[in-house]
């Protein structure tokens, strides 16, 4: 069942209200800052739970009305998206993509221990769970060809991520440490950034990751809070190296949550691709954010942070099918006899993740999209 | 003078208005759509022209109520900006930059002659001319040190730049033709877009530019639309290689057009540092907006794209300090006896545009900004 906050906020189960629950988004409460969470937070458990408060349990009318199952209700984008950045922030997947395109060698950049790599992504397209996604047309190179081609990709993949969502913002020249910078954070939400492997290896080089990432980032509908998930904080990595005093954490900012990826080709099962875990990163959200913004960039209510592909130590925990096929040499083994390399038209993912402690279970609801074939013209109609 | 356009719409003098002139941005009337740009425009031309009607030339007290001394007027951001994005269209400055960076052989990465290499940037630090530019704090690595250092960056630069402004917009999926897309932009602003160059090499592999250009990106506050500027289009520059069909231009769509930057140190008179023309980029406005929708990236009304930094082949054509150093190896001479590798604390740069032809002259105003000294402490006071 979903709670009607809309509703409950107008039933004035909510206190004084003024809280936005009748926006299209949560921008307007994540902006009125901790404390205002706090408070909502303790009043909906008030509200909902078994010994709480009779206001809603008792009120069969409002109860039938502000309750609505979940079959019923359409999901739409949780936050209005201000800026969306996409990190690179967890250790094996750097290795191993840094492995596929370099060797293992050079697989780490030299920076890459010491501080989290990122991109500014393209928040137009990030969509909710549910959206298909176009396979988008594009350059590539395949190897031992000169002239590049035009056309579908043909290596489309998934990226399991993590996203954070900034629910306070700075002023232009402000820096947060890494303790404010946690505070600034309102929760979290899976987060698929489908990827065009073949568009982003021809087009990466010097600026980075562009049309590749553009044409959907896929986000589960539901922001679970960080007070939610306190019973999941645990310590981070050891570290390759010693970081720079404005990364250094002054308390446990990772979480123990378990992240899966399932795949549903058009007409078949759906088979688990992936399984990993959000404390396989090397850097927190609040990392993240507190590197963001040492530059004084102005960060708004409603930016989304990608963790980046969250790939653990075996071959089942690499995030993306790139990794998995390490880069397409190799198949990732359906149930029902099918395999993949990379995504074929009609394909579902499926991403879900939950935290799991003494029977207490929070999960993060579903994050997924459908493959549709690329457009055959260019164009808009006119 | 400047004219109240929402003052003009309120008095009933552009027909049946609804144009939004009387919101902070003109992103309503952008959305409009160009039939509406053009009874606009007709209509403000015959208010303004000599020989044009008399409605507000005749009415005194609603003339000197609706045309306002340009140093009585506070310019703010002429746009609500969507997302920005900065290219890299211009062929000698990816040259230059390559050149510095791993030398003439390989100045173009094998990407270059074929697409509109870009980059998503942040668009919530775009500020307008005027706003002050603080020294971002950041890592670097100098050559021949082994771990980063943290602080002030030491090698602030500019970006002479020439930006489009996406006016309509297309929906998830949707791509464009170059024809199509130079219907999409409404205008075009100068642009500098400041950046660190000490940040930005250490952090710039493999994920692109981040916080090296997350600190400001200044614009000019007035909007020249793409219909004022139709006396300066001039042909592209012959091609390299030929480009895939879905870059082909079917006219004119590149500008013949002066910028300039001067820079003033804080106690000095302003030195001009750059010359060069909008007809040295590569890649045309609308090239880049086809490129950029051509995976279904979903474009946005105010979305900023701009052209990267514009060189011609001479030194002082070159729009940026870093190739007019050559990487810091040279100094810039400044009047007075100055000399300049990269900005100080204090500097004020200064870009100027125009476009003449047969006696008529238009110009962009300026875009400037001053170099604050980098914060002292890093978070927010509490």
């Amino acid at each position: 069942m979903i709670l009607d906050l809309a509703g409950a906020e107008e039933a004035g189960l909510l206190g004084s209200g003024g809280h936005g629950f009748d926006q299209p988004a949560i921008n307007r409460f994540m902006a009125s800052g901790p404390e205002a969470w706090a408070r909502v937070r303790a009043r909906l458990t008030e509200l909902l739970a078994e010994d709480g408060v009779a206001d809603l349990r008792e009120n069969v009318s409002l109860r039938e009305r502000l309750l609505i199952p979940q079959e019923l209700a359409r999901m739409h984008l949780p936050i209005e998206v201000a800026g969306y950045t996409d990190f690179f922030a967890g250790r094996q997947h750097a290795f191993n993509s840094g492995s596929i395109l370099r060797g293992p060698q050079n697989a780490l950049t030299p920076n890459w221990p010491h501080m989290p790599i990122g991109y500014n992504g393209r928040s137009s397209t990030v969509v909710v769970s549910g959206t298909p996604v176009r396979r988008p047309l594009g350059q590539t190179r395949p190897d031992g060809v000169d002239m590049p081609l035009f056309g579908p990709s043909k290596r489309m993949d998934i990226e399991v991520e993590f996203g954070a969502i900034v629910a306070t913002g700075t002023e232009l020249g402000d820096t947060l440490t890494v303790a404010q910078a946690w505070e600034h954070i309102f929760g979290f939400v899976l987060l698929n950034d489908w990827s065009a492997r073949d568009i982003q290896r021809w087009e990466g080089q010097p600026l980075g990751p562009f049309q590749a990432k553009a044409f959907a980032t896929s986000i589960s509908p539901w922001v679970v809070t960080r007070a939610a998930l306190e019973p999941f904080r645990c310590s981070g990595p050891e570290r390759d190296l010693p970081l720079l005093p404005y990364l250094h954490e002054p308390a446990e900012y990772f979480f123990d949550l378990t992240l899966e990826a399932h795949l549903t080709p058009p007409a078949g099962h759906a088979s688990r691709i992936v399984r990993t875990n959000t404390r396989y990163l090397y850097y927190s959200a609040p990392q993240l954010l507190a590197h963001h913004a040492i530059g004084g960039c102005r960060m708004e209510t409603g930016d989304l942070l990608g963790s980046g592909t969250i790939s653990g130590p075996e071959r089942g925990n690499f995030g993306c099918l790139m990794e998995q096929t390490w880069g397409g040499r190799d198949e990732v083994a359906l149930e029902n006899g099918g395999v993949r390399k990379f995504l074929e038209d009609g394909d579902s993912v499926t991403l879900t993740g939950w935290g799991e402690v003494d029977g207490l279970r929070i999960g993060f609801g579903r994050c997924e999209g459908q493959i549709l074939p690329a457009p055959t013209t260019i164009g808009k109609a006119s």
